[in-house]
């Protein structure tokens, strides 16, 4: 395995940084010591912190669970299900939360970039979850009058919004009640 | 009108800061200076910024515009979709977003005393519009089999999940989806 390049470690360490405590509560030196570099090699891979949280945004994105959304063994409704079940558990659970929620309402009115990251990869996911919606609506396991697309969104803003609560109340409950109440009322 | 004390100076002033700012883009100066009072005074009324920030989850509950939900000229469902709709528009509509969401995702793992204020919160809210949906079930507008306060956690997940994303998105669409088919699948 190759070892991983000075800019690698930032990013990584950026993201476990960012998750852990969010933008404002990090600073570049807690980047760069958590990542084991100089803090001065920090400028030499990213303007600044900004532009590695925008980064961050995408590593996030291109590390989440989505193997579990093409597992053509089960049922469309069935993968959706599952795979909304482990994003839950993801991390620790709901304890760091999901870090473009977490970017969404620290940084979305502060910075451009990084909001723009943000809307990008909220985009990718919707068209993701609404493709296995397609799929399910086309089983019959959902019905067609509505649009993948608006179902997939709503699902999205759910979780987020059961994963902010659960951390609210320190209890996964909030989350159970998606996958429960809320999934099959949706689309179950 | 009697003129406010320093103390509710500072809560008002607290609120409008961390609400724009969030707790860690925002300093005990900052809030002192918007409050117009001697930043030495601050601790004669509160320990901390995170005391602060305590209380000010409380007020910030107060002030949500619950009215509409006693509104009782009007339906049960329609009381809450227009409940609802006022949130969304509340301070600026989604650009500061919801002080609770937002200090869920910022502090719920780093203060314990904040945390337990917007548990608490969430809680009375919560109970609040289930209420409003137990009244829509004995009018027969919303069936009967699912729990009043499952549908009504569901519902807040739903809200606080679609406001964050119409911030990422800096459009109101997802909030547009919340009202429209979220709602209408959950309990219209």
């Amino acid at each position: 395995m190759k070892k991983p390049s000075v800019r690698e470690k930032l990013l990584r360490a950026g993201l476990d940084q960012f998750h852990r405590a969010g933008f404002n509560g990090s600073s570049v030196e807690d980047v760069t010591d958590l990542a084991g570099v100089p803090k001065g090699s920090f400028y030499n891979h990213f303007e600044s912190k900004e532009d590695l949280a925008a980064e961050v945004v995408d590593r996030y994105f291109e590390l989440s669970p989505s193997a579990l959304l093409r597992d053509t063994s089960v049922s469309p409704l069935k993968r959706l299900k599952r795979y909304f079940a482990a994003l839950g558990e993801r991390e620790s659970g709901y304890k760091k939360g999901c870090l473009l929620g977490n970017f969404s309402t620290e940084l979305a009115d502060h910075s451009e970039p990084v909001r723009f990251r943000l809307e990008r990869a909220f985009n990718e996911w919707m068209k993701l979850i609404a493709s296995v919606i397609r799929e399910a609506q086309e089983a019959g396991e959902v019905d067609s009058k509505a649009k993948a697309e608006q179902l997939a969104g709503v699902l999205l803003s759910l979780f987020e919004g059961a994963l902010l609560r659960a951390r609210a109340a320190n209890d996964p409950k909030p989350l159970k009640e998606f996958l429960g109440v809320g999934f099959s009322r949706l689309i179950g």
